[in-house]
């Protein structure tokens, strides 16, 4: 046990182990397949933020892709608690976890199989936030790049599912980083509209009003969802709505929100300055102020003091 | 070492070891995103059939995905051919490998890690084929069903390539075995035609003439491209071309190729029976004749004999 | 005369006809090419339900056509009335009416034709409606199944205008009862959403959300457009937007309309129950009350009684 | 059986009945869904064209709709010649029959029917070609109009089935002729390429080579084919292929092929005149020359002498 | 200069210069490529009309096509006042100004050339509008004719950019006028909704309500949005929504709007006359009341008076 | 005329004229429209390659755009022949002249106008090629990178027209090069299959077989017909065909071929290198050696002497 002292605990299976013992089967049907689903929210100040909402979503995603838990939403929001709390100990005060839920359809038994485990897998684990990383964002903006890879349609794989098959995000990504690293993907789908990036949505504001695509294309972000009811509160307009490049290029504000990055700033898409070139813009700037406010948490500062 | 006499041994990032022991980090992105390619022979008589041609696809599915397995192709090969031969005293004469290769893209590192390997995770295995488990379809021909689920896109993700994004199909054939689960999911593609199922190609014959859909929307298979070449060999007309349900409805025989199935009939698409229904249509025989010398084993047979 | 004391009197081309009577030529156009528009409601109770909305949609319907009627809406709804009443005679106290109003381009004159009438043929009839057939629908819940056929795009042919052309719709039903008759096809439109069924909307409810598909991917139904109308006085929100597989899947509780149906619940879709399985949910029994309160016709127990 | 010595004889389910007696309830589903399938021939100096071919290709269209037509294609064959002889006695020398075979899926029973036929209609028939009516077309060409409308997608309703639901095609032929009765429609298909007019299909002369719409998205037509087959034969190169307005206005000779048209010049598409304008071009005339031979038929002149 | 006494003066690259010497270098992006953008708005009673939105819009078109100026708004803003001041003295007290800018890329430098002027070029002009060619439109209503030409989409060229790219739209013009030169294009874009005519928009009345195509797939027109304010005002309920020819051929009432004709009525749509043929239908009447009262001037008299 | 001695000679509406000349009016068609088409041959060793296909092109865009040049091509051809030799003696021996012919629908007249020239303005130029700008792709090879811009479909401005509307690829251009002015677009049609780049086709090759973009999607490149009729004389296997980015990462060799480029290596698509980065492939090579043989001029050599 000590050896695992600084290590991190997961739930896994039913069991909280060390994370370097949480392994699955090669033949795993998450790993050969991706064959599962995933949730993840943050904490801000080592409390998680909006588990339940979270977990909805979780449940959504499994329904979309007839995957049963065997388990409650109740049961996994009990242990996700749990292990955040086994973790805590190990964050700096101003670090915080990713928390994340993943439940998958488990190992295909074929003869002659030895595992200990067949049955849908529950892995409920955190991981540090990749603050220092992604810390240049926040003092520069994100350079969004559209890639020639569009996002797969409604029909084939829904979006709105958040699951382990991210390979058309993946190679969307690749193809914007192998121009420069900093570059973040924001892909069109089928129609041509502006839809999400991994794990991020987009928003942009026009002459005051706030744009977003419409759920039906996207992953519903619960930081999206934070924004548009943010927005309701600061009485800016706000429409989930079908985008494109047209209102990308003339948009004075654009960001992009996920879960870590809450809010973070677009500078240009596709090399395009946005706006005049200020990296906070006004209306920016007001629903930051009040996710800070919602969150307690200067998520903004957390990011640059990383900078030093 | 006593104890895993009786177990499979897998190749697993450079190592020949028991496959119980072949475990990876919940964390491999191959687990948590599908990020990884991969490709499938069989043996026959337990010899391994067309080996070269998998591993050039494994590359060409890398490739598409810029995934660097670190490992040439050759060693690949060599790997295979070492695992299966550690594997072969397991089988029974009757018996058959399926053979493959996986490479993904590894884990990523984040702070606090103790994993003992990043970078791809390469594993060559071998498991025995479900031979008693398809047998009826041999008996009986296999009940196509069209789900109303449509494969992805090759703008959004290229059928071509073979990945652990498995979702769309997975989905899609959990949908047809909904109603029957001996029900065979073959997809539509975008544009509404005939594509593939999960591992598996399409043949109809109309006319004298067979059909199977363009390379572009259905990854190449082997056993497909078996099919084609022996056909040319036997002077049936063969054309690679768009085919929707008309062709389906009316076709005169039909049939899926896969690694394993070989040629294995189909008696109906949507509960309208193929043809007159008889099993073996005389196009179909001819060319499963063909493929079992070939391969020179009687592979209708072998999965006959597993229904007694 | 005194043969047809027991048969339903039709109004065709301008005389009450016995309905055996009311024949047409082998080369009229609406039965060489479905050359016509129609529409029905029914009564209950014995009297005729919104009757003036359904003439206006079979105007509306002909426009799209470019099929003239020759004669008034007001004559056709006068005409509707006086065959109900020369027919309500032969109804059972628990039986209903499918009324419906039927125009065609006629017949195609040729050299030697001996028909006695030419240009629009105007048909006004009243049949009972299949209560006992699709009286199980209200005990256990309606199985939808989406079939791969999709529905045609509004470019080719509207699904606004009801028309005789049907076989798009009847080539959907057949391929999804061909796995069990009792299935009923919702179809999808071009676009992957969810549009309808042969003469039937589609709701599905979603966090106390009503979400029904826009009208311009489906005929818009009388009774849809009353229980939107329903929703609005009982403060239930409905949305006419864009819905997917993904909304089914993950409905709270889900319903078809028709004019004959009203409200039937839905309990599946592909083989995947609606929310807990529940037959009749909570926002569907409250719009159910409402709709029976409104036609003062307990249209579900109606249905019921059928099957005893 | 006098009254109806000048009048034509029709097959209608067993009996051969004079055409005025050939009526079908207002409730057969052809009439009110447009729920059948037919076939059209016709004859050259009163010898039937392709009849085989004709038949076949209505089994084909009846297996794409699941319609057993309760009868095999030998009895229908013979029918059909029957039906002509007993007809032929009408036709003046320099007239032609269309032969007809229409199969229908019969009338849905509701309670208290007096029909005295359930099941499929069959029925054959013959009537004059409208020689007269489209005689300008051979002396003055064809003027071709794209309307808006789009063709039925083949997921949708496959236009190589030969059915009852014309609703597509009449209203794209009512645009253009809005304009002008001459004007013949011929539709593009959903990914804007040119396909078919009602009971046409259309080819196109660039540089020697002629060129017509791949199969999947029409009718195929027998005339069609017969000009395929007469080209291989003239050595006169032919490519089934994906063609659009580009190839259209860029066309050196034009024609449409029918049943009854053989083949017919066009001289504009859109108001744009064909190559130089002249009415039979050089391939179009070698073309119609061995169609003229190999029906020992001189249709040109059948038409251009009804002019007179 | 006094040969120019009675001529235009435009404004060209930083000079006021007779229309006459206003020329471009043959090699001009412009003339070669399009490459401009351009907006256009008109003078009531010698009065601009919403400049300052024009000009917004001209930025707008801009940045979706990367191309600077290198003027400001407010500068190109003086520069068009003073344009019109310098050429009303030769408008007739019956006559407008169509006043537009246009800005290019402009030439692009090879080696040997002489021209005096690289960089964009910026121009400021204006013309008599051809209020007598188009008077009769204004008595007899625009009939609209749908092409077969579709829209270019938004992720190849957006609709909602003003720019020197015109030929998607002058081919379709062409080929409706091909049939009656007073035809007037109406697209419909690449889902078969209505979208927008060469320089107008379209609107229908149905039921009272008011419905135009979404911006997203055309240009927003000043004047569209003018008719969109005004039935704000005026309480006529109004939807932006995708409308295709259904609720063309169903329309009670049609306009089309633009910077010229403000608001002009339909009378019919592919040869389908609007309601019951009123070229001023009731809502059309009352916004071009409202209309005439907010740029005071009666455009509709000033059209009919040119018709004497 | 002496001050003109040095400068080029340009056909310009019936006059031979020194280029700078050359002037349009702002309100030519093709200027604020790009209402025109054009054509672009190159010389070699001061020799007009394939002047007469490029001609007949000419005349195959003209009549897609309903565009008259009111002058034959013969006349057309002439002109380009004595254009050229005007203008040779400005040649240095190893520079070679782009060749092109424009014509434009000319200026649309309004009151008050006084240019001198209405009806189709023809003109016809040489320039310089800009070899030495282009060298260091012949050294390098070139970056192809895909733009998120699609290329407009054939239903609304076919890609085989060459006309003055270019803004769909001018922006694609831009997006590719905001991240290195060096990279060369390759746009995606709207299926997703790779199409063309500005006045560029793209081949690849794949186990020794040639692949081409089908026809109907791309400009018919004179120099791509060229490499297809090598191929064919080199015994070299040559598909047209839809090709996509799996094509694309997994070639072994790739080139865009173009009037001036004649064949240029390609070395990366999306930043992933093509092979193994060799920038003379074999086939590659083959086809060069073929192609400099064809033109009797060293083309690679002509560029690499440039960047000394």
């Amino acid at each position: 046990m000590s050896e695992f002292a600084n290590e991190r605990i997961v739930y896994f299976n039913g069991q909280y182990i060390p994370e370097s013992q949480a392994l699955v089967p090669y033949r795993e049907r998450s790993f050969i397949f991706g064959d599962g689903a995933f949730d993840l929210t943050r904490t801000f100040n080592h409390t998680i933020f909006k588990l339940d909402e979270h977990i909805e979503r979780l449940y959504y995603s499994m329904r979309a892709l007839r995957l049963d838990a065997g388990i409650s939403a109740e049961e996994i929001t009990d242990i996700t608690r749990i292990v955040v709390e086994k973790n805590l100990h190990l964050l700096d005060a101003d670090e915080d976890y990713w928390v994340g839920q993943r439940v998958t359809r488990g190992v295909n038994k074929v003869d002659g199989d030895n595992w200990n485990h067949y049955g849908p897998t529950v892995i409920v684990e955190c991981v540090p936030m990749p603050i220092k990383e992604r810390a240049h964002y926040y003092r520069d903006g994100v350079p969004v790049v559209i890639p020639s890879v569009r996002r797969t349609t409604p029909d084939a794989l829904t979006p709105r599912a958040k699951t382990h098959n991210y390979l058309n995000m993946i190679v969307a990504e690749l193809e914007v980083k192998a121009h420069d690293s900093n570059n973040w993907a924001v892909l069109l789908d089928h129609n041509g509209n502006l839809c999400e990036g991994m794990g991020s949505n987009i928003f942009v504001v026009r002459n005051g009003v706030l744009l977003t695509p419409r759920e039906q294309f996207v992953l519903p972000g619960i930081s999206r969802q934070t924004v548009i009811d943010l927005a309701a509160e600061l009485g800016i307009p706000c429409q989930q709505t079908d985008i494109d490049l047209f209102d990308g290029y003339n948009a004075d504000e654009a960001f992009i929100t996920s879960t870590s990055l809450c809010i973070c700033p677009v500078t240009s898409i596709n090399g395009a300055v946005i706006g005049d070139g200020t990296v906070y813009g006004p209306i920016t700037q007001r629903l930051i102020d009040a996710y800070v406010e919602l969150v307690s948490c200067d998520f903004i500062q957390q990011y640059l003091d990383a900078l030093k």
